[in-house]
């Protein structure tokens, strides 16, 4: 038995609790600042409240104010939060946990500084935290927490710089149905993450424009949603030779898009801009959804565009890329998407 | 204006009479010996009985004894049979094309020799006809017949060893809805078409398993299809590299896998294989349906066996494939999916 802490109980932090403590190790969840929430209720009632299904007898709930006892003595801390805390997690979590101790990140996306460098969550706190060195590694690959819980076959990767590290937290969270691959390429399967969420907006507009032109609840078509899916796998494939030298996680990045194209918030305000909806409109529909996708085409268009002024990369490459960004910017629509462009 | 001439009356050879005619050129639509009642209908009622919409006016309808006339003066002629028309296609219909009139071709699949060798339509015409030399081409890429027919957006490749002829062809088919990218890459082009129609199979496993766990009905789960995805992906890059040196085409096998899983018969007989049924009753069920994923699974299977005896490829990097093809053989089941060999 090992000593698991879950410091976040959005619904991904959650949902690990599960394998973790189905394998028999202790499991202290505990919530943000933002899951108080979340973490009475578990504890009154053994349930997420946004799960189905009761917590595996035996796991322990925390609040923020007792990080301290939820930590001690752990052999893995997994960061639960998602894009938007990153900064928190780093001041508020990483200086309680040991050098040493494995953390675990499911959150998605990727850092975008000005001159068009784009660096993984792993790699920000690496940088950030130096010259401190910790044992930073990140969960990627298509995994809906929902289905997770329900014990669902699903096929995951966990990345890190050192194999030995990865083998010991596959161990711990290996079940017969979560299933993980290993990785050292942080950087290659963290784009791939953030890139699939990206551009499953792009799949999610054919939806919508078809709905446009077909009435809402229609038969869904699928010819242009593969197109989009064709033409996302191919900007994808561009932008992570670039990233990383190499487009060996491709595999990953297409397994994941197609998990996000159906579940979600993605999936919700790309049918919505796809029908013709302008941003603000979409956006007002969604009140209160975190859209981390929106926020990762923004950076990576805006990383493209700079790195096309600099002669690094040929921005003509990235029609896709470019029309959602300016269907974000309220600058082009759903009906404009230039398919006859995809063909180059 | 241009003649082009549709011999293969089925829905795909049928769907392209719709840009074709829409672009102002003369269509003949030419029913095989298969095709009589289908050819009858469409003279009679200028509709095609599986379609909803009517042919464009002035497409003109032909029987096959009527191929001399259809025939003359084309400038294009599109082979519409399937696979299993192939070798009837080489032997009935390719002596009365002249070598120079372009041959575009829908058909999908490979053709296995017992040595491993795996080659294209395209090619296996050349090389049965030699030293006869035609001008033959191939289309590949996401597209179900009902929707080009309703005019959705959707993005194909024309394959060919000239570029000049591919360029004249799009000239002739593509439409503001119906967009062309260009390849000489035949067998990559091909064999990605092949691929996608076996590795959907995978998926639609994965969509009657989750049936079978939690009711024909439910809710539809993601993650186990995703997992599938990925896997097939992998092991879709793996053949094109082997086969044809470079996985340039996986943008496209992606895009089409994902159009298969959703429509059609692999989907179909994929998913009463992932409920339980035994392949004959799963057959029984599709009675009349032709089913080339089968043939293909079966066709790649042996042909990646008999390359690992000659330790050309590793067999063990096909799990998925060689699953499939023991489902299909009524030696294992949906339940026994080798989930974390996925992993490897």
């Amino acid at each position: 038995m090992s000593n698991i802490t879950i410091v976040g109980a959005g619904m991904m932090g959650s949902a690990l609790a599960f394998p973790a403590r189905e394998n028999g190790h202790r499991v202290r969840l505990t919530g943000t600042h933002l899951d108080r929430e979340i973490i009475a209720e578990s504890k009154r009632t053994g349930k997420h409240p946004k799960f189905d299904k009761p917590f595996p007898a035996g796991v322990e709930y925390f609040y923020f104010e007792e990080l301290a006892e939820a930590l001690e003595g752990a052999d893995m801390v997994i960061c639960g939060v998602n894009s938007f805390g990153v900064d928190w997690f780093m001041q508020e979590v990483l200086p309680h946990i040991p050098d040493t101790t494995p953390v675990l990140s499911v959150t998605k996306g990727l850092v975008a500084y000005d001159d068009g460098t784009l660096i993984s969550y792993p790699e920000y706190w690496e940088r950030s935290i130096a010259p401190r060195k910790m044992n930073l590694n990140a969960v990627g690959g298509p995994c809906t927490s929902y289905e997770l819980v329900a014990h669902d076959q699903t096929i995951v990767t966990f990345c890190g710089r050192d194999m030995q590290t990865l083998e010991t937290l596959r161990g711990l969270m290996r079940t017969d149905y979560y299933h993980i691959h290993l990785s050292t390429e942080v950087m290659g399967v963290e784009s791939a993450v953030a890139l699939k969420n990206a551009y499953a907006l792009g799949v999610a507009l054919a939806v919508g424009l078809n709905e446009k032109v077909n009435g809402v609840g229609c038969t869904p078509h699928y010819n242009s949603q593969a197109a989009m899916f064709y033409q996302s796998v191919k900007e994808i494939r561009k932008l992570l030779t670039y990233l990383t030298g190499n487009d060996r996680q491709i595999d990953s990045a297409a397994g994941d898009m197609y998990v996000t194209i159906f579940g979600g918030r993605t999936r919700l305000i790309g049918t919505l801009l796809g029908r013709g909806y302008g941003i603000d409109e979409a956006l007002a529909e969604l009140k209160g959804v975190t859209l981390e996708s929106l926020v990762i085409i923004g950076r990576i268009n805006k990383a493209v565009k700079k790195l096309a002024q600099d002669g690094k990369l040929d921005a003509a490459e990235f029609p896709l890329l470019m029309h959602m960004d300016a269907i974000i910017e309220g600058k082009a629509t759903s009906e404009e998407i230039p398919w006859e462009r995809f063909t180059n």
